[in-house]
Protein backbone atom coordinates (compact mmCIF):
# COMPACT_ATOMS: atom_id res chain seq x y z
CA UNK A 1 0.00 0.00 0.00
CA UNK A 2 1.54 3.60 -1.13
CA UNK A 3 0.23 6.47 0.56
CA UNK A 4 0.24 10.05 0.48
CA UNK A 5 -1.22 13.28 1.52
CA UNK A 6 -1.32 16.75 0.24
CA UNK A 7 -2.05 19.41 1.85
CA UNK A 8 -1.01 23.37 1.77
CA UNK A 9 1.68 24.76 3.30
CA UNK A 10 3.57 23.95 6.70
CA UNK A 11 1.68 23.61 9.98
CA UNK A 12 1.84 26.97 11.49
CA UNK A 13 0.96 25.61 15.13
CA UNK A 14 4.00 24.64 16.93
CA UNK A 15 2.12 21.97 19.57
CA UNK A 16 -0.11 20.42 16.07
CA UNK A 17 3.18 20.06 14.11
CA UNK A 18 5.04 18.05 16.72
CA UNK A 19 2.13 15.72 17.29
CA UNK A 20 2.05 15.58 13.45
CA UNK A 21 5.91 14.75 13.14
CA UNK A 22 5.31 11.67 16.47
CA UNK A 23 2.53 10.07 13.80
CA UNK A 24 4.51 10.62 10.69
CA UNK A 25 7.69 8.98 12.69
CA UNK A 26 5.16 5.89 13.73
CA UNK A 27 3.29 5.81 9.90
CA UNK A 28 6.90 5.08 8.68
CA UNK A 29 7.77 2.60 10.07
CA UNK A 30 4.67 0.49 9.00
CA UNK A 31 4.41 1.67 5.61
CA UNK A 32 5.49 3.72 2.49
CA UNK A 33 3.86 7.02 2.91
CA UNK A 34 5.00 10.18 2.11
CA UNK A 35 3.53 13.79 3.18
CA UNK A 36 3.86 16.30 0.32
CA UNK A 37 3.28 20.22 1.84
CA UNK A 38 1.91 21.55 -1.51
CA UNK A 39 2.29 25.17 -2.73
CA UNK A 40 0.29 28.20 0.13
CA UNK A 41 -1.51 30.55 -1.38
CA UNK A 42 0.13 33.56 1.10
CA UNK A 43 -0.42 37.07 1.47
CA UNK A 44 -3.96 36.96 0.12
CA UNK A 45 -6.61 38.68 2.01
CA UNK A 46 -9.15 35.65 3.62
CA UNK A 47 -11.80 37.43 1.73
CA UNK A 48 -10.42 36.31 -1.43
CA UNK A 49 -11.05 33.00 -0.53
CA UNK A 50 -11.73 31.89 -4.21
CA UNK A 51 -8.46 32.86 -5.15
CA UNK A 52 -6.92 31.11 -2.65
CA UNK A 53 -8.64 27.99 -3.53
CA UNK A 54 -7.76 28.12 -7.06
CA UNK A 55 -4.20 28.45 -6.25
CA UNK A 56 -4.19 25.64 -3.90
CA UNK A 57 -5.76 23.74 -6.17
CA UNK A 58 -2.52 23.86 -8.96
CA UNK A 59 -0.24 22.77 -6.33
CA UNK A 60 -2.34 19.87 -5.65
CA UNK A 61 -2.49 18.60 -9.33
CA UNK A 62 1.34 18.76 -9.95
CA UNK A 63 0.98 15.22 -7.99
CA UNK A 64 -2.03 14.20 -9.30
CA UNK A 65 -1.86 11.00 -11.69
CA UNK A 66 -4.14 8.04 -12.12
CA UNK A 67 -4.07 7.93 -8.14
CA UNK A 68 -7.20 7.10 -5.82
CA UNK A 69 -7.84 10.12 -4.43
CA UNK A 70 -9.70 10.86 -1.01
CA UNK A 71 -10.57 14.59 -0.55
CA UNK A 72 -11.38 15.38 3.20
CA UNK A 73 -14.68 17.14 2.97
CA UNK A 74 -16.60 18.34 5.75
CA UNK A 75 -20.30 16.70 4.30
CA UNK A 76 -18.29 13.66 3.08
CA UNK A 77 -18.85 9.83 3.92
CA UNK A 78 -18.03 8.94 7.70
CA UNK A 79 -16.90 5.57 8.57
CA UNK A 80 -15.48 4.18 11.72
CA UNK A 81 -12.02 3.43 12.09
CA UNK A 82 -12.23 -0.46 11.42
CA UNK A 83 -14.38 0.34 8.34
CA UNK A 84 -11.55 3.03 7.08
CA UNK A 85 -8.56 0.56 7.64
CA UNK A 86 -10.60 -2.06 5.54
CA UNK A 87 -11.76 0.54 3.10
CA UNK A 88 -7.96 1.41 2.44
CA UNK A 89 -6.71 -2.65 2.11
CA UNK A 90 -9.33 -3.45 -0.34
CA UNK A 91 -8.58 -0.10 -2.35
CA UNK A 92 -4.76 -0.52 -1.91
CA UNK A 93 -5.30 -3.48 -3.94
CA UNK A 94 -6.81 -1.61 -7.26
CA UNK A 95 -4.46 1.16 -6.78
CA UNK A 96 -1.35 -0.04 -5.96
CA UNK A 97 0.35 3.29 -7.69
CA UNK A 98 -1.29 5.76 -4.51
CA UNK A 99 -4.15 6.27 -2.72
CA UNK A 100 -3.56 10.34 -2.15
CA UNK A 101 -5.53 12.46 0.48
CA UNK A 102 -6.09 15.83 -0.08
CA UNK A 103 -6.71 18.27 2.82
CA UNK A 104 -7.54 22.04 2.35
CA UNK A 105 -5.88 24.68 3.79
CA UNK A 106 -8.27 27.66 5.80
CA UNK A 107 -10.19 28.35 2.98
CA UNK A 108 -11.31 24.56 1.98
CA UNK A 109 -11.08 22.95 -1.48
CA UNK A 110 -11.48 24.23 -4.52
CA UNK A 111 -14.52 22.94 -6.35
CA UNK A 112 -12.07 21.48 -9.11
CA UNK A 113 -10.62 19.74 -6.19
CA UNK A 114 -13.51 17.88 -4.81
CA UNK A 115 -14.88 16.90 -8.34
CA UNK A 116 -11.94 15.07 -9.17
CA UNK A 117 -12.19 13.08 -5.51
CA UNK A 118 -13.14 9.33 -5.73
CA UNK A 119 -13.72 9.44 -2.27
CA UNK A 120 -15.51 12.57 0.01
CA UNK A 121 -14.36 11.68 3.81
CA UNK A 122 -15.71 13.30 6.90
CA UNK A 123 -13.67 12.59 10.04
CA UNK A 124 -16.39 13.57 12.53
CA UNK A 125 -19.87 15.83 11.97
CA UNK A 126 -18.29 18.75 14.11
CA UNK A 127 -15.48 21.01 12.41
CA UNK A 128 -11.86 20.62 13.39
CA UNK A 129 -9.45 23.23 12.72
CA UNK A 130 -7.83 22.51 9.32
CA UNK A 131 -4.70 22.15 11.16
CA UNK A 132 -6.25 19.42 14.01
CA UNK A 133 -7.83 17.83 10.88
CA UNK A 134 -4.15 16.77 10.09
CA UNK A 135 -3.26 14.97 12.90
CA UNK A 136 -6.73 13.01 13.35
CA UNK A 137 -6.29 12.18 9.75
CA UNK A 138 -2.40 10.70 10.57
CA UNK A 139 -3.47 9.26 13.68
CA UNK A 140 -6.63 7.61 11.65
CA UNK A 141 -3.66 6.13 9.32
CA UNK A 142 -1.48 4.94 12.05
CA UNK A 143 -4.00 2.99 13.50
CA UNK A 144 -5.68 1.89 10.05
CA UNK A 145 -2.15 0.14 9.21
CA UNK A 146 -1.66 -0.70 12.96
CA UNK A 147 -4.52 -3.06 12.04
CA UNK A 148 -4.17 -3.88 9.06
CA UNK A 149 -0.64 -5.88 10.18
CA UNK A 150 -2.38 -7.06 13.20
CA UNK A 151 -0.93 -5.24 15.65
CA UNK A 152 -2.13 -3.63 19.41
CA UNK A 153 -2.59 -0.20 19.07
CA UNK A 154 -3.30 1.82 22.20
CA UNK A 155 -6.56 2.66 22.98
CA UNK B 1 -21.75 28.81 31.96
CA UNK B 2 -18.97 26.78 34.05
CA UNK B 3 -17.36 23.62 32.51
CA UNK B 4 -15.55 21.00 34.29
CA UNK B 5 -13.32 17.98 32.59
CA UNK B 6 -12.83 14.84 34.52
CA UNK B 7 -10.23 12.53 33.11
CA UNK B 8 -8.13 10.16 34.56
CA UNK B 9 -4.69 10.89 35.17
CA UNK B 10 -1.94 13.57 33.65
CA UNK B 11 -1.71 12.80 30.01
CA UNK B 12 1.21 10.44 29.30
CA UNK B 13 2.16 11.62 25.03
CA UNK B 14 4.21 14.52 25.51
CA UNK B 15 3.17 16.04 22.31
CA UNK B 16 -0.72 15.73 23.04
CA UNK B 17 -0.17 17.20 26.61
CA UNK B 18 1.59 20.53 24.99
CA UNK B 19 -1.29 20.93 22.06
CA UNK B 20 -3.42 20.38 25.14
CA UNK B 21 -2.22 23.40 27.35
CA UNK B 22 -2.46 25.08 24.21
CA UNK B 23 -6.39 25.10 24.27
CA UNK B 24 -6.47 25.18 27.83
CA UNK B 25 -4.73 28.53 28.20
CA UNK B 26 -7.01 29.82 24.85
CA UNK B 27 -10.31 28.24 27.12
CA UNK B 28 -9.11 29.69 30.11
CA UNK B 29 -9.67 33.16 28.82
CA UNK B 30 -12.80 32.64 27.50
CA UNK B 31 -14.66 31.11 29.73
CA UNK B 32 -15.06 29.39 33.69
CA UNK B 33 -13.57 26.02 33.38
CA UNK B 34 -11.88 23.79 35.37
CA UNK B 35 -9.65 20.32 34.07
CA UNK B 36 -9.53 17.66 36.99
CA UNK B 37 -6.98 14.92 36.41
CA UNK B 38 -8.74 12.21 38.54
CA UNK B 39 -7.58 9.21 39.81
CA UNK B 40 -5.83 6.95 37.85
CA UNK B 41 -5.37 3.40 37.95
CA UNK B 42 -1.68 2.42 37.86
CA UNK B 43 -0.04 -1.08 37.90
CA UNK B 44 -2.84 -2.91 36.86
CA UNK B 45 -2.55 -5.40 34.00
CA UNK B 46 -4.83 -4.53 30.63
CA UNK B 47 -6.57 -7.27 31.15
CA UNK B 48 -8.51 -6.00 34.52
CA UNK B 49 -10.19 -3.82 32.79
CA UNK B 50 -13.54 -3.45 34.83
CA UNK B 51 -11.38 -3.04 37.99
CA UNK B 52 -9.21 -0.25 35.92
CA UNK B 53 -12.72 1.11 35.01
CA UNK B 54 -14.09 0.48 38.78
CA UNK B 55 -10.94 2.27 40.22
CA UNK B 56 -11.36 5.36 38.32
CA UNK B 57 -15.17 5.45 38.64
CA UNK B 58 -14.91 6.11 42.17
CA UNK B 59 -11.93 8.91 41.20
CA UNK B 60 -15.04 10.47 38.79
CA UNK B 61 -17.81 10.39 41.46
CA UNK B 62 -15.81 12.63 43.82
CA UNK B 63 -16.31 15.43 41.99
CA UNK B 64 -19.94 15.18 40.39
CA UNK B 65 -22.61 16.89 41.99
CA UNK B 66 -26.02 17.81 40.85
CA UNK B 67 -24.05 19.00 37.71
CA UNK B 68 -24.86 18.02 33.92
CA UNK B 69 -23.17 14.95 33.08
CA UNK B 70 -21.93 14.28 29.18
CA UNK B 71 -19.57 11.19 29.04
CA UNK B 72 -17.56 10.92 25.95
CA UNK B 73 -18.84 7.26 24.75
CA UNK B 74 -18.41 5.70 21.16
CA UNK B 75 -21.41 4.94 20.33
CA UNK B 76 -22.83 8.25 21.67
CA UNK B 77 -24.43 11.46 20.24
CA UNK B 78 -23.06 12.91 17.33
CA UNK B 79 -23.31 17.08 16.53
CA UNK B 80 -21.84 19.65 14.76
CA UNK B 81 -19.60 22.21 16.15
CA UNK B 82 -22.73 24.27 16.02
CA UNK B 83 -25.00 21.98 17.60
CA UNK B 84 -23.12 21.50 20.26
CA UNK B 85 -22.79 24.97 20.94
CA UNK B 86 -26.22 25.97 21.18
CA UNK B 87 -26.73 22.46 23.37
CA UNK B 88 -24.27 24.06 25.88
CA UNK B 89 -25.54 27.30 25.83
CA UNK B 90 -28.83 26.59 26.31
CA UNK B 91 -28.02 23.91 29.06
CA UNK B 92 -25.85 26.39 30.69
CA UNK B 93 -28.69 27.82 31.62
CA UNK B 94 -30.78 25.37 33.53
CA UNK B 95 -27.24 23.70 34.93
CA UNK B 96 -25.17 27.07 36.20
CA UNK B 97 -23.48 24.60 39.10
CA UNK B 98 -21.82 22.94 36.29
CA UNK B 99 -21.59 20.82 32.92
CA UNK B 100 -19.24 17.88 33.19
CA UNK B 101 -17.18 15.92 30.54
CA UNK B 102 -15.92 12.77 31.49
CA UNK B 103 -13.35 10.86 29.66
CA UNK B 104 -12.48 7.05 30.34
CA UNK B 105 -8.48 6.45 30.15
CA UNK B 106 -7.27 3.62 28.19
CA UNK B 107 -10.10 0.65 29.62
CA UNK B 108 -13.01 3.31 29.18
CA UNK B 109 -15.55 4.24 31.07
CA UNK B 110 -17.42 1.78 34.14
CA UNK B 111 -21.26 0.82 33.43
CA UNK B 112 -22.06 2.66 36.52
CA UNK B 113 -20.80 6.24 35.35
CA UNK B 114 -22.62 5.89 31.83
CA UNK B 115 -25.87 5.33 33.71
CA UNK B 116 -25.05 8.74 35.67
CA UNK B 117 -24.37 10.63 32.42
CA UNK B 118 -27.56 12.92 31.22
CA UNK B 119 -25.84 12.88 27.84
CA UNK B 120 -23.34 10.11 25.93
CA UNK B 121 -21.74 12.43 23.37
CA UNK B 122 -19.49 11.45 20.73
CA UNK B 123 -17.12 13.29 18.60
CA UNK B 124 -16.77 10.56 15.84
CA UNK B 125 -17.72 7.59 14.13
CA UNK B 126 -13.79 7.28 13.95
CA UNK B 127 -12.06 5.73 16.98
CA UNK B 128 -9.28 8.28 18.43
CA UNK B 129 -6.59 7.30 21.21
CA UNK B 130 -8.05 8.20 24.80
CA UNK B 131 -5.27 11.19 24.80
CA UNK B 132 -5.91 12.73 21.42
CA UNK B 133 -9.56 12.63 22.32
CA UNK B 134 -8.90 15.11 25.26
CA UNK B 135 -7.27 17.60 22.92
CA UNK B 136 -10.49 17.10 20.38
CA UNK B 137 -12.57 17.89 22.73
CA UNK B 138 -10.51 20.85 24.30
CA UNK B 139 -11.03 22.61 20.76
CA UNK B 140 -14.16 21.67 20.40
CA UNK B 141 -15.03 23.45 23.45
CA UNK B 142 -13.08 26.19 22.92
CA UNK B 143 -14.84 26.82 19.50
CA UNK B 144 -17.92 26.86 21.33
CA UNK B 145 -16.92 29.52 23.31
CA UNK B 146 -15.70 31.68 20.51
CA UNK B 147 -19.04 31.11 18.84
CA UNK B 148 -21.34 31.49 22.07
CA UNK B 149 -19.08 34.86 22.29
CA UNK B 150 -19.89 35.53 18.52
CA UNK B 151 -15.65 35.76 18.06
CA UNK B 152 -14.22 34.90 15.03
CA UNK B 153 -12.08 31.45 15.43
CA UNK B 154 -9.32 30.21 12.82
CA UNK B 155 -11.15 27.36 10.64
Amino acid sequence: MKLKILWPGKTNNKDIRDLQEFYLDKIDRLGKFKLIETQEAKGIPEKYSERIKEIEAKGFEKYLKDDYIICLFDRGKEMSSKQFASFLSKTSMNYPHSITFILGGFAGLADSIIKRADLLLSLSQMTFSHELTRVVLLEQIYRSLSMIKGMKYAK
